[in-house]
């Protein structure tokens, strides 16, 4: 199995729901570095996974969607808290729609968002 | 699947037996920084994997029973090479254990030991 | 001349103010990862810059005040772009009075802030 | 199972055939980041998935092969264009062969490439 | 004293000339990750060093009239070793000049090359 | 003004002496990962610092001094704390007499120890 990965990061905002969450109830926001992984079983025939250029093109895309926003003010993610992990998964499903004819032949995407130099978070996508 | 990772780092003195070691046969040490990633195959009600401060907490409890410590002293680990790679399983089994009642719904923990920027080991254990 | 750095790391949202800083006029937020190093011509009687204990746990006190904020709200900052480059001074000044008798011998202190993989910003203070 | 990486690098010339490679096209260069991962069930007779001295010679011996080489040049690459994939599986490929013993008790290698702090892709061999 | 940091890369072939060089002589290749730092003793009317956007596109640009080159074709560097070194100044030297009014109440630039994880370079211009 | 800077590293173990240390006055060990960094106001005549092989050698040589030893049983330290702040003025000052002729010319040395992913020290020799 072959992977290719592109790294690119956004800014935002947001507040937890939920005694769990402590301090971080409050609003704050966070750095997301972004490592989206997309994986395929053979090369296609210019010997890539997926183009790097497409690659970063597209996640810039689905990440500017949401960079600089305050994520509790964003309608589609109303009710629901904005964990690391339910925007991995977020940015994972966006990019298996945007990445148009690019998708086929991958077997699967994998987002991973680094909240910190000591937190991080991953879904892995089966395509 | 879904995975939560956080990092910590422990200190220690330890040294090996066998020929294949060379000058590691002689006491030594390392700093350690460990990367604890529990993996899940959906959120729970939280949106998460598990709560980053649980996360944390457990895995500094398990570090502070061997870190500044001469590991070659330590009884549980008599007559066993204390080995990126042993210290990478014995850590899993530790948290699978001290998570207590967290780890329900978790599929798996992996450990991971960066021994120097050069070198690193891990151990995947399935829940 | 020699140096002692210790890193810890904040989450917090805010706001600019400035056609300059485009749609970071909006409310988002950033991880900082902090990295405060300390200068001193001349090794104390223990041989350290100043103990790691105690500069991490200054350093931690120091971050307690802002962390998990709206920075928009801190009334210590009202009036002020919360810029990184204005962050780092205001961490590094704080640090030089919460230090306490610790400050006594050093030649200065650097604060450098990560606001992601990419950016970073720094304030460099004599003593 | 459990995993032991170590890491390495070189620097090579190379230029791709195919306008989805734009600029590319044209003679460059990269420097790789290789870190090569080794997977086994169970850890041998001395605690190891494979010993690091051992580890690191191989993955050299195999990178010595292509270092300071401008890969348009190698005869083994006619043909192909010499993306990170393709390095990856070459690599993968070698260190399997070149392992020689060691490699008994396997069950497979990742190698992955990282070609700027932005961009890595990987190759991963069942054994 | 305050600084901003802002990084970016590119990827070239070159070749060197000098026994020193070794195999380095043949032509081979790099990534270079570049950290361009911009300082000032004081903050502008924003609260700035530089604005990040501004530092981006400028180091981006200067970039560009090289990436994906052989640097041995490259007139400008005729009968010069493009040496780590040698390219931080030249970066530096460019980056001084098309900053354009925005270089106006800089102490100086650092730019510092990573050829790979184990060895970098810095030139630091003084304004 | 330049720099040129390489990494390695090595193992060891130790105590410290003083109540300040804490648990760290038990034997226990540290991976160090050393950035020794040459100053040159100007390069030489290949346009270098120094050459980076030959700054790779000569920081292997001295760390091979003490790698893989309990640093409290050798006669060169005894009665010291072998603190991270002190190692940093050891290996730069051996630096300074192993390189040589290479020293010529140059203005500094800076040998950065990194004892973890969250404290480093540093010690700038001028020579």
């Amino acid at each position: 199995m072959f992977s290719l990965t592109v790294r690119d990061r956004f800014m935002v905002a947001h507040s937890f729901t939920g005694e769990v969450f402590g301090p971080a109830q409050r609003l704050h926001g966070a750095t997301f570095v972004v490592e989206a992984t997309f994986r395929r079983a053979d090369l296609d025939a210019d010997g890539l996974v997926v183009d790097i250029g497409v690659a970063s093109q597209v996640l810039r895309t689905v990440l500017a969607q949401v960079e600089y926003r305050n994520l509790d003010d964003v309608e589609e993610f109303a009710g629901q808290n904005t964990s690391t992990e339910f925007l991995c998964r977020w940015i994972a499903d966006r990019l298996s729609v945007d990445l148009g004819p690019a998708v086929t032949g991958l077997a699967g995407i994998t987002v991973l968002l680094r909240e910190s130099d000591v937190a991080w978070a991953s879904y892995e996508k089966e395509l």
